[in-house]
């Protein structure tokens, strides 16, 4: 390609402080080094976790940053020693890398990679500790390395998943983030087992990806809770069956639920990220067997807590990060699932923009009505 | 027998009131009614959760009581409708029922139980929701079900544990609380694979118990845990081959073992009772896999917390009753393991004494050279 071993200037949106509107700018992204990947980002989605950092809430944000992890596209060019990926090849940038070679991947028991989390975690490249962006020479930070909110990105080799070329790149973005993390808490994290009774708390996309994994896992009863009634009529679609709004009651949430299942659930998921749902959806888990998984991301700082007769009397207390999926290895079978029509993709796209709007964007997703607002980059 | 349908006058050790002496007294039993089963207890050990009740600050605590839930005797009578054990048999009183019929039982999930907790909770029998101990006429509350510092006690047929009449009862008393606490923390709830990294807090009985549980899973590094250093000698002839005394070191516990792991243990085990260290057994876990077992029962009120991080990134922090042994079914099991040398039982039993010592032998219970002390009821 032309643009190859050249500085490309393409626009992106730069946060360059917290809290204030992303600013769209003509930025220069460098050439991969070795192990490197650069994409032309066709579509990239909206996540909580970008507005998070955004917001500057969280303590390990750094600014000016190009957010976005959520996103597909084609491989412009290729750094010295890549060898899995080329030229033209369809991706999907993964924020959880995959190395298969560190202690984490080939431990058999995490889909966590070591690997470029050292760079990753503080908005650079592994090779020379600096980033590929810059503004008139001035340096802008990689997010979670995957920076998407940009028309070319530069991510490291072990973070790329290669897709199918036939797959609608438009709609399998949302294969990089919210949809397998809901899906792969259920099939991974918990291993929910055909007839189990199970609680979603917090009805968003993540929420929902976990009702139809719970729904495909054969699940009999698929309780969504929300303060949103209006959200249980989409919910339905995905497998919830049974709703509750805890601003119905008067009794803790735990309690109703425990109520409305004869002791409890055998699993829960938070999909929300606040602190004392995460301890309601524990709580709501039936004595003996129940098993919670935390699925959202809470704010900094933030701790849990319960009486440790809850675990003491049986209940299980775990997380899942990116649905414990292998990112390269198994974003490429979620893809297939798709063309294959065994998973919901489009159904959670309500909205659709390009980066030039991405300030609306974020504000739409704190509407209840919106899931997920797909950015296409081309101008 | 002459005794069967009678009520009998034996020496029992009634806890008056909370942290004060227990008084050896005549008490009346009265005969086992329907489903129910009058044991003349021989041995019976000290377990630190009669301590805790004892002393006041349980709060489901009811006075007067007879407490002790270690033990082992001989069947006298049964009532009506027990079919599965008869005067004679060895037995083992078990706080944790089995009945095999309830929801939890037969969930094949779980040991706990759900059939006479509503009556042992609240230190009756459930037939006539009575008890069946009365001092001249005043009723005295049972205890976990099972109430063995008494020579005589009547417990429900489903807290029965028919054994090996062959084995030495002043011994697999034991096996009615501490040592299968442990062991079966290990084989049953954390399910320990060979070539395992194990942390340990806090080497008491159950504490010791742990590490040859760990030890027979085929643990690599058995890392032992406690602020009294003298512990390390014992707790090698169980498995314990490396120790930590936090009083050591600066930095917070958790720290000191994840340094020593090369990124935390591979499974860890809290046998205190101490919520602060129940977070630090969390804590010290590796991410992406790391598996934390409380075992220890913390004081009423009291609450576990952390950072949810902590599990996103793949810890696991679960709890344990009874090891997770079915009792009526793998008491007698463990006494079989016992007398085929393949458990330790007489190296945790420092002291024995009678029941008209017992107030001394609470006494030890807070030495750090006890173990076990068991007590003969004969007078």
């Amino acid at each position: 390609m032309a643009t190859q071993g050249q500085v490309i200037t393409c626009k992106a949106a730069v946060a360059y402080e917290p809290n204030k509107p992303l600013v769209i700018e003509d930025v220069q992204v460098a050439p991969p080094q070795v192990g490197e990947v650069r994409i032309k980002i066709l579509f990239t989605a909206l996540c909580h976790t970008d507005a998070y950092t955004w917001s500057g809430k969280d303590p390990e944000g750094l600014f000016p940053c190009i957010l976005g992890h959520e996103a597909a596209g084609v491989v412009e060019s290729v750094g010295e020693g890549v060898t899995e990926v080329q030229p033209g090849d369809h991706v999907i940038p993964c924020y959880q890398a995959e190395c298969r070679e560190c202690k984490f991947c080939k431990s058999g028991k995490t889909n966590l990679c070591g690997k470029v989390r050292s760079a990753t975690g503080v908005g650079v490249m592994m090779n020379d500790r600096k980033s590929r962006f810059s503004v008139n020479g001035k340096p802008i930070y990689h997010f979670m390395g995957t920076s998407t909110f940009s028309q070319y990105t530069v991510v490291h080799d072990v973070s790329v998943a290669k897709i199918d070329p036939k797959a609608p790149l438009e709609k399998v973005c949302l294969l990089g983030c919210g949809v397998p993390t809901g899906l792969g808490a259920v099939w991974n994290t918990a291993k929910v087992e055909p007839g189990s009774n199970v609680a979603i708390f917090g009805l968003g996309t993540v929420g929902l990806a976990v009702a139809e994994g719970a729904k495909t896992a054969g699940a009999t009863r698929i309780i969504g809770i929300d303060i949103d009634s209006k959200k249980y009529e989409t919910a339905k679609k995905f497998g919830v069956n049974e709703f509750v709004n805890p601003k119905d009651h008067q009794k803790p949430i735990q309690e109703v639920i425990v109520d409305l299942t004869d002791g409890g659930v055998d699993y829960s998921f938070e999909c929300i990220g606040n602190v004392s749902v995460m301890r309601a959806a524990l709580e709501c888990c039936h004595k003996g067997w129940g098993t919670s998984v935390i699925v959202g991301v809470a704010a900094s700082g933030q701790e849990i807590s319960t009486r440790p007769f809850q675990l003491v009397t049986g209940r299980v207390w775990k997380g899942t990060a990116f649905g414990g999926f292998k990112s390269r290895t198994q974003v490429p079978w979620l893809v297939e699932k798709y063309m294959n029509k065994e998973i919901k993709v489009d159904e959670y796209i309500t909205h659709s923009m390009t980066l030039g709007e991405i300030n609306k964007a974020f504000d739409l997703l704190h509407d209840g009505t919106c899931l997920r607002c797909v950015l296409s980059t081309s101008d």
